[in-house]
């Protein structure tokens, strides 16, 4: 993992999307700005991300708490980026909000 | 996203994972069968999946209720790929178990 979890009960978001090959145009300025503010709000705590090579993405971004999650999704240069999103960028996406309940796992030595 | 989901209330397990590039004897049969075995259990609902070229994948599986997770992680046949999974195939993984409280988004028309 890429990251140090918390104890659990922590939150995920988890995003399936798809990219419009054609309509990228100011895509990835706004995914660079959307990252780098993304990872300064209060409660953010990571992410795991893999994209294959047809603009499939999958990503979990992780979270203190439920109203971090809410405060983000809010925000206003965030808002216009979503706007963007669904108007030009996104064939389409899809996002779940869930509670970690517990978290198990093992490195080897 | 890959299938259809119900309404919220269910669960995601994500588990994020790296494989031991050296010692993957026997590790495309046992995925197979996993595969096959993990998709006809009760309270299963389907999975989103990547893999990058290095052995890290990250995964998220669906089911109905925690039981239903709970019944897959003690069936026999699983237990013993468990085992094998954390002696030979595994460099290491990450497993989180959380309750998807809501759910959105959009497909272009």
């Amino acid at each position: 993992m890429s990251f140090t979890r918390p104890e659990p009960p922590y939150y995920a978001v988890i995003i399936t999307s798809t990219l419009d090959a054609d309509n990228l145009d100011g895509y990835a300025e706004m995914d660079a700005r959307m990252g780098e503010l993304g990872r300064a709000q209060p409660g953010y705590l990571g992410r795991e991300s893999k994209t294959d090579a047809d603009g499939h993405e999958l990503t979990v971004l992780y979270y203190r708490d439920a109203e971090s999650i809410a405060a983000w999704k809010r925000h206003p240069e965030h808002r216009e980026a979503q706007r963007r999103g669904r108007e030009q960028w996104y064939a389409g996406y899809h996002i779940e909000v869930a509670r970690v309940e517990r978290a198990y796992g093992f490195e080897r030595e």
